[in-house]
């Protein structure tokens, strides 16, 4: 699971009039959330509980998701939004931003992370541990009842829902293999290999972090033909392959106090692009060093992938990989002839040399 | 969460032809998640986990909540259904033990538990481990997948799927009040008291184990008026409440070779209907007792516990209250003319003193 995006300094003029909207629907959100079995004075210490575990763990994001699927329904549509259209994206925005927290909280918990947006994690706070399990799944739980409360009269109200399910379900398959990618019964060159490594991003990353919030965009612009979406999905695919790269690159070489997070990849023994890069190169020597410090918790194990990392350069590795992706990327947005491109230009810019 | 119901045997003879119908459905419904993401080679390894998740947490319950979404529609229906309707009956039956399998697989990781249905835990198996977070998730996916599947062009298919998302949610509310009721920041007048209690029941237990299945069944045979579901869900939450008092009975005094699991309700400070109905007594000596052994795991405190029930004649007190609980809401059912008797008064006779 990725960090959260770039500082909304960065985005576009026209985001403005979004962020506005978008900062109150969160407000509405937890609102109704909270008059749900309110009736019942036992479910007061629940309720309790939950807005906490909200305002924890939902807003304090760079709520890069959210605020994308209200731009990319305002770019998208052939008028400019109304107050309603722009109030209900907000919503929509924030159930993305509710989904991501519950990832958050769950990946938190299996990969025995420590801090998040600079913040302990939630199941690491006192008085939370494994409980957290099931707070993740009422923040999983919260995107529904939002979207079912604010959403039900919209045309495109079943196409949102659908999306979000069927995403969700893609991001637990990446998960999953994410997971099971640590996990050394498989020989390190297959597990930390770099088509393994395409398609845990795919499914763990990109699919919930920009194909979902353009997708809903789309919709929510009335737009909701197939050859549209389909584009659209394998456009953002590759800027969450381009995310994912930059995640696992901030992870080893960013700087904390910037990122929010300590990172602890090469302890857990993930599949990074980082490492998949160097298995890459056909060298006994290599991994050697690897399979006797890659996956080990021991600082000096660490220190010595690090200096691996140093010694083949990848610093230059990856920044030529960064100029040249995005480039593609941006050559094959302006190539076609189907989707507007400047959302897709602007979603490029706001990830482009991110440093969280 | 509770333990699957009583034996088939118990089941009332029409329930042949739905046992048959849902005995094939799994089949189809594992064969089809087994084809999402196929495609992709390195999903091959995810792929095979979730097969071992599915099948080791899936099917191995009493089926009771399948099997009663199955009949109910069977029942509800004005004339016999064909063996379309059974075969997608049997469908959304399986949706029922899927969504069970993944609360399970949670519950058991909040709760501590180590064996379920005679078996290990999932997350204590070797090689599983707190990843079983993540394919707690997948089975709950896999609800949704399944029914998106093969439940898509009928006319109740929005419905349905609206249910399992706000019974979700309640079970979701649920847990967290039973959680939050083992925890002994608030006083144990108040966490363990009778009234507590019944919304703990109906959160938890009642809505998913007995509303669920049921309603599903009214909206497959065709019925969705608010009047006949609002008084099936009165009913079926008196029904919850009989079922989750046996639970606890069970967990304290039934037979672990029967029932599956060995209880450790005391050890956990859960709130149950025994601790609830003893508290209830207004006794500085009983209060005691409880402050000083109630939620602690030493065997010695484990037993002064039950010693007191055995005082207070909790056994012959649950006897009672079962026998006239029983009476009670069979008489309810048979009072009202809004709903069709016979599939209310044969779900009842299944939970009748059962003894897993
Ligand atoms: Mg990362
Ligand atoms: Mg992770
Ligand atoms: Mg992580
Ligand atoms: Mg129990
Ligand atoms: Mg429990
Ligand atoms: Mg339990």
């Amino acid at each position: 699971m990725s960090t959260p995006a770039p500082p909304p300094g960065k985005a576009n003029s026209s985001s403005d009039v979004a962020t506005k909207y978008f900062d109150e629907a969160y407000r509405m959100c937890v609102h109704y959330l909270e008059t749900l079995h309110a009736e019942d004075e036992h479910m007061k210490i629940v309720l309790k509980r939950f807005r906490e575990c909200n305002d924890y763990n939902v807003p304090g994001g760079k709520k890069t998701r959210g605020l994308t699927a209200v731009r990319s329904m305002a770019s998208f549509k052939e008028v400019p939004p109304n107050d309603i259209e722009y109030r209900i994206a907000g919503v929509v925005g924030w159930c993305l931003e509710w989904l991501q927290a519950s990832f958050l909280v769950h990946d938190d918990i299996m990969d025995n992370s420590v801090t998040r947006r600079g913040k302990t994690c939630w199941y690491k706070q006192e008085d939370v541990g494994l409980v957290a399990v099931n707070d993740g799944l009422y923040l999983q739980s919260a995107v529904y009842t939002i979207l079912r409360q604010f959403c039900r009269g919209q045309t495109w109200f079943r196409d949102v829902i659908d999306l979000f399910l069927e995403i969700q379900s893609n991001t637990i398959h990446g998960q999953a293999l994410d997971l099971e990618s640590s996990c050394p019964k498989e020989p390190m060159e297959v597990r930390l290999s770099l088509g393994r490594y395409k398609t845990i991003a795919k499914y763990k990353t990109s699919y919930y972090s920009f194909v979902l919030p353009v997708r809903c965009g789309l919709y929510m612009a009335g737009i909701s033909s197939d050859e549209i979406h389909d584009l659209a999905t394998k456009i953002l695919l590759e800027m969450g392959h381009i995310f994912q790269v930059q995640d696992d690159f901030l992870d080893c070489f960013g700087d904390p106090t910037v990122t929010g997070k300590v990172g602890t990849d090469i302890e857990d023994n993930k599949c990074t692009w980082l490492v998949a890069k160097v298995l890459q190169i056909d060298n006994e020597n290599i991994l050697q060093i690897l399979k006797e410090n890659y996956g080990k918790s021991g600082q000096e194990n660490v220190a010595r992938v690090k200096q691996l990392y140093n010694d083949l350069s990848m610093v230059s590795v990856y920044k030529t990989y960064e100029e040249e992706a995005f480039d593609e990327l941006e050559r094959i947005i302006k190539q076609q002839n189907i989707l507007k491109k400047e959302p897709f230009l602007n979603l490029l810019k706001l990830i482009y040399k991110r440093e969280r």
